[in-house]
This record gives structure tokens, C-alpha cells and sequence, in this order.
């Protein structure tokens, strides 16, 4: 333990017991709000919601704005709006991402912002997270024209490519849990039950 | 069969042989994409994606722009970018929806194409798609404190309010064919495989 920077290396294996705030994570924020869902766990339960609105063709626009959570009904800082359409190849007006990029879309996110939280929380300073996500799918399913094919992807594949100060297993273990503990990854391989109900009067 | 009007109403019951463009769908091209694809199943073949570029903390931005498809490389009219985050109350800066705000407007625009695309081929035109959906989520299982709770939604409930000049019976039905026909609905309750690697150089 002659050098600081030995010193560093060690300490650097445990979280800090009063984290800084890194990466852009308030961390002792963070660390109060898991205190605060454990001494009160009702605070836990949020329902997310999309309002969408047909546009024409294979286009529509979902608002996004209100929640509840953590006892009582929310809203985002601003409403947000998303659209969504088809490409010409599949005969929509390609205004916006198909509603499956959109899938993509949420599972690199998901697992991003795991990422950011929890490296924050192992005191490990992130210089660049970048990820590909891609899904394989056999339009057959969708268009009707073989049972044996499902609708919906068959595979999906992530790459994420992961630079901070830390060692590279540190990295991937950051990378892992944060898998281990995502919304939407475990949605897509877990399945949710999914109700619909129509009022078509 | 006196009345002009009792004739359109027997006829539309099934789709015409040449079906008109409508609802913003161009119904013979989507006619003849069907066929091509029934005498050319590999062109079913699609893989879509996205990149995505962490920000800060939370938050992170993807890029959807190529796709793979009907036997080549393409890409969208425009490159589309679409930022996620997570609320304040989740410690997050809020510049974005949430990536599990993205599953349920996937869910919804998918829905609604399909509702479009299977309204317009059976001659049904549409005034006006309205849906909400809802996911109900226990964050006890993404902040790590119960192991009896699912990090994804418990349940997600969508509700379709639908308008056209069809009785509501067949209305109903469209929505139906769309749920059995949509890709992110079989996504989401079928579950995919998700293979993920990490490059922690």
C-alpha cells in the first residue's frame, strides 16, 4: 500500500458508504429512494400509461404524460409525443420507427439507464456506453401467410460496447447486473399478460 | 335488393376483389405485397434495429435508421431519433419518456396499423382509432429489494375506442384481427430470446 494509486485500486472494488453524485446520478438520491421503497414498499407500485391516436394508413401518435407512483398520480416535466408508422417497403408512409424499433428502442434504454445507475453506484466513472440491438423477424407470421411462423421477433441480439475506470470485468458486471434487473428485458423474455378491451360504438 | 343502399350494405360485408386505396392504406399495393410475398417467402425476412448512445445518468439516445428486408439492405425515408430517460421521482432528469413507456406505445402503434391495414382491406372506413394503454409495475424488483417481484409489468391492460361506418360487431372484429395479426403483442406476451454481449475493452 505504498502508492495512492494501489490505495485507489482497492477501495474502488467496494461502493463508497457516502457515494457521490456520478455520471450524471444523484446517487445519494438514489440510495435514499431505495430507503425510503424499503421502510415503505407500497411506494413501489406505478402504473406508466401511452394515449395513442390514429393518424391514417399505418401512422399514429401516442402522448405520453401522466403516471402514478410512489402514492399518488404524476406527470413527466412536459408531455411527450411519439409517432409511429410503417415503411413504403411494408406500405406504410414511413413518418416515424415501426412500432417494433420501437421495442429495440426501449430494451437499450432500459438497460443504459441500469447501467448509468448502477455503475454511479459502484463508484465507477463511465466514459461511453453505446449499444446495437437488433431483431429478427419473419413477416409470414404477421401477414397471415404461414402458422408456423410467429408474429412477433425471434430473436433479439444486444451488443454493448462499454468504456469507463474500471477493469473491463468490472465493466461487464455492471453491464449484468443491470440486466438482471431491467423492466424491459425482463418483459420481452418473460411475457406479460396483456387485456383488451374495445368500445366500438 | 331494391334499395341502392341495401346492396352496398351486402356487399360490403366481404372485401372487394379489387379493393379501393382507404383509411390512408394503399390497399392494392398491400394486396400485392401479400402475393409477392406467398411466391417469394425469403423476402419475409426482416431485421430492424437500433443504436443507442448513453447521455448521462438515466438518459440515452437512439438512432433508427436501416433496416434489412424483402432480400436487401434499406433504409428509412429519414433517420429517426428518439431520447429515453427516467422521471425525477425515479431520480432520473425526466428529458425523455421512460424505456417502459416505449413498450406500451409500441404495443399501441402496432395495434392501430394493424387496425388501419385490416380495416381498409375489408372495405370498412375508419373516422377515428383511439386507444390507452396501461402497465402496472411493482419497482420492488428493479431496486433489488424483493426477490418475489418481477422487475417487468405484472399486467398491461389496453383499452380501443373505435369509429367507422361498419356496426360496432364488425369494428370488433378488426381489433381482433389486428391482436392476432401484431407483432409487439406476440412480443409481449410470447416472450422473445434476448442474447446479450458485451464489449468491455
Amino acid at each position: 500500500m505504498q502508492h495512492a494509486e494501489t490505495t485507489m485500486t482497492t477501495t474502488k472494488t467496494k461502493p463508497a458508504r457516502t457515494p457521490m453524485p456520478m455520471n450524471g446520478v444523484d446517487t445519494p438520491t438514489l440510495f435514499a429512494t431505495l430507503d425510503a421503497v424499503r421502510a415503505q414498499p407500497e411506494l413501489a407500485k406505478f402504473c406508466f400509461r401511452a394515449t395513442n391516436t390514429w393518424v391514417q394508413g399505418t401512422h399514429s401518435r401516442s402522448r405520453i404524460e401522466t403516471f402514478d407512483g410512489a402514492g399518488e398520480a404524476r406527470r413527466h416535466a412536459r408531455e411527450f409525443t411519439c409517432d409511429a408508422d410503417h415503411p413504403e417497403v411494408l406500405v406504410g408512409r414511413d413518418q416515424a420507427p415501426t412500432p417494433v424499433e420501437f421495442v429495440l428502442h426501449a430494451l437499450a434504454g432500459c438497460l443504459t439507464a441500469g447501467i448509468g445507475n448502477i455503475a454511479a453506484a459502484r463508484g465507477v466513472t463511465l466514459y461511453e456506453v453505446e449499444s446495437t440491438v437488433e431483431g429478427d423477424i419473419d413477416l409470414r407470421g404477421i401477414l397471415g401467410i404461414s402458422k408456423e411462423v410467429r408474429n412477433g421477433y425471434r430473436e433479439i441480439r444486444v451488443r454493448f460496447k462499454v468504456r469507463g475506470d474500471a477493469p473491463p470485468e468490472k465493466l461487464r458486471d455492471i453491464v449484468e447486473q443491470s440486466r438482471s434487473r431491467s423492466a424491459v428485458y425482463d418483459i420481452l423474455t418473460g411475457g406479460v399478460p396483456v387485456k383488451l378491451s374495445v368500445d366500438a360504438g
